[in-house]
């Protein structure tokens, strides 16, 4: 089976949501998510280890042309936005190692491209996600269908047919 | 020649700054410094694989006991905060992966540690760095005299003789 396959990526200090779907021509197929979590009993590093090591094989596996990572542009609290950073920084070097092209999208640019407004809520953007990929059961886990809606809000904004 | 090894890493959004010393019996030795520069004009994720591949050689080639990291606890702007925890995340994965243990320190801890006051300025720093390790010039690039700093820093805390 050919198409692009666009891998979105939500990173969090414990939890980074993923999805992946497949793009082909007009269509779009839903392909797989999941959350990789790691435990907080482990150090920092450890737990960064843990995600590099998972989210390589990710790559390996499911040989993405694009990773849609989000970006965050607001926090109230510093600790927080340095501890997502950290996760960020590891998600692009494991996409830049495995030569997969990221692309950045904020929180905001997410929701209007998958459920029409910037301000849409948690429960909008599960119905948007479910409803654009012919989905009959809400992605699991949670995190999960924020990773299929970086992808496709990147296919939105780039447009389908490429 | 034995002793420990200590690296300080003062993590950056563009400029990395380290220093390592060695540590035998109640005396520190300075051992080297420099600074792991990236060019704006590459991507995000190509300059933290760079900064992957220069730490981790170094790493391999230093062979620290200890790394210690900066932790930063205040920023003004969430942007700095998000690129500093995203060179921060990628420092400590490379920690992970040559197996070196990592110790945090924020920047008045470091302060209090190397020059007696939370509140010393930048010139007070790199003295009270000069002094400590006997040397007559400036470290060079300013990033590196950080990296010492956070080094000496562990030792004060940790206590010298182990």
């Amino acid at each position: 089976m050919k198409g692009r396959v666009i891998l979105g990526i939500d990173p969090g200090s414990g939890r980074t949501g993923y999805g992946a779907v497949r793009a082909l021509g007009d269509e779009v197929h839903f392909m797989e998510c999941g959350c990789i979590s790691t435990t907080p009993k482990k150090t920092r590093e450890e737990r960064l280890l843990e995600l590099h090591v998972q989210l390589s094989a990710l790559f390996q596996r499911l040989q993405p042309e694009i990773a849609a990572v989000e970006e965050l542009f607001f926090s109230r609290n510093v600790n927080t936005a340095i501890a997502v950073g950290e996760a960020r920084g590891v998600i692009l070097l494991a996409a830049a190692q495995s030569r997969v092209t990221v692309t950045s999208y904020n929180p905001m640019s997410v929701k209007e491209a998958v459920a029409g407004a910037g301000k849409a809520g948690k429960p909008e953007m599960t119905q948007a996600v479910m409803y654009t990929l012919g989905l009959t059961e809400k992605p699991r886990p949670d995190d999960a269908a924020d990773g299929l809606a970086l992808a496709l809000c990147h296919l939105f904004w780039e447009g389908l047919e490429q």
